[in-house]
């Protein structure tokens, strides 16, 4: 259904606004994303608004037509609105001019096939939802299945980790588990559990990998915990030349994946 | 000299906060990098802060004293105040417990010797502190000389830019300058300008590069403007395997940094 809301204490405006917190999103079951390019991503994937909030305008874009007819042909709700309004929807001054409200994806462990992908990430208690957002952008780079969430990680349906993986929280699979949970499947089939770890002489580039591959990053402070590292089939480090001993958690697994990548398609 | 601040509305404390907006740091050629770590960084790369915040008891850490002694003997001031004053100047709840203020670092494009060495990242309309900082940390771990921030960067001594890079604004020159200037800079010495682009069917791998490399990214959104290509020695692509066609700015070029990274070890 199309119609408009013109006014700030709209309670659907102030129900999809409060869905920046996670509790909100958490009760609702639902979680927000902007712009045509991020929503044109889940459409073509498969993920299409409940409700889409437009500036007036706005629908006469191409894309922003077909979006607009896939939510009617759903049943779903097209609402005009303000460029003001949209911005207290998102949060930003410079908003995109495109919300969407989408059903919480929900993917177990039992719903995977390994090999439907060569790369895999994991990542446990990642805490930046810049870094797990970016992640997720760089795991669909690199053709990767999706990202196993692994004990207490940043939510992925935050509004920032949904803008930093630009449409990736569509096109991978995310995963939440604990780590026992993460074992225990890795270990019921195939693949390589890859860490990134200063306990090691093993270069990243030195080594030969297998797929599927799941590359494994630790919490953006702590790193991995020690204990966990005897899990991992390999551990690797990689050149640092500079004065730090480490890098960013979104950078390490990008540089890792696409070493595993170069690895693929030079075979 | 050591003295203590108990007060909330203590001028000082008014003015150190107020650097976290670019203004006032304007104003008054100053920022401030928080937590031992960094401020190690900062002291081993000759950079004393002119005072120094730290919670009752910190001074005891033998970084602390160590850094508290070279603020001391720079003639520098160390104020000993509460946990809630330094998360009030810090801007973030769980603050590290030692906050910084510093000069500015001013670095000329005439200061810089291209050979010092073989990595440098150059980047183009840089908007985001995040992706600023991390780039200056990964600019670190490569070897790399430094970073050249043309047109309109975010400023690099913004909190979350320093915070992001992990001490790197320390250890890496940071050079602003106009694109023109870096162009004139870049060619009167030798030195390889190494631009990513959608237009072209150069695979980064597949391209020798030669040192010093200059890593050009631009602007998150846009890219680099299309005329500004043709300035550049070579123009790569990296390989996108998914739904999206670009990688985040931080990522891409530490995915090209890394790749020059391990063909000089290969030499």
């Amino acid at each position: 259904m199309r119609r408009k809301i013109t006014g700030f204490s709209n309670p659907l405006i102030k129900r999809v606004r409060s869905l920046r917190e996670k509790k909100h999103r958490r009760r609702e079951n639902k979680f927000i994303a902007e712009g045509l390019r991020i929503l044109t991503e889940a459409r073509e994937a498969g993920y299409i608004p409940a409700i889409v909030f437009l500036e007036h305008g706005q629908e006469e874009h191409p894309l922003a037509a077909i979006l607009c007819d896939a939510i009617e042909s759903n049943g779903g709700d097209i609402i005009e609105t303000s460029r003001a309004i949209i911005a207290k929807i998102s949060g930003k001054d410079n908003a995109q001019m495109l919300v969407g409200v989408f059903d919480d994806i929900d993917v177990k462990l039992s719903d995977i096939n390994r090999n439907d992908a060569d790369i895999w990430m994991a990542v446990q208690d990642m805490r930046d939802p810049g870094n797990l957002g970016t992640m997720m952008r760089t795991c669909d780079a690199v053709g990767g299945g999706g990202l196993f969430l692994i004990d207490d990680c940043t939510d992925p349906f935050s509004v920032e980790a949904v803008r930093a993986s630009m449409g990736a929280v569509f096109t991978q699979k995310i995963i939440k588990c604990t780590w026992d949970e993460f074992i225990a499947w890795k270990e019921s089939g195939s693949g390589q559990l890859i860490g990134t770890s200063l306990n090691t002489d093993n270069d990243y580039q030195a080594v030969e990998y297998q797929t599927p591959a799941f590359v494994l990053t630790g919490n953006e402070a702590q790193g991995l915990p020690q204990d966990y590292e005897q899990y991992c089939d390999i551990l690797v480090k990689m050149p640092m030349k500079g004065k730090a001993d480490s890098l960013n958690a979104a950078i390490s697994s990008a540089v890792m994946s696409y070493e595993i990548l170069n690895q693929i398609r030079k075979k």
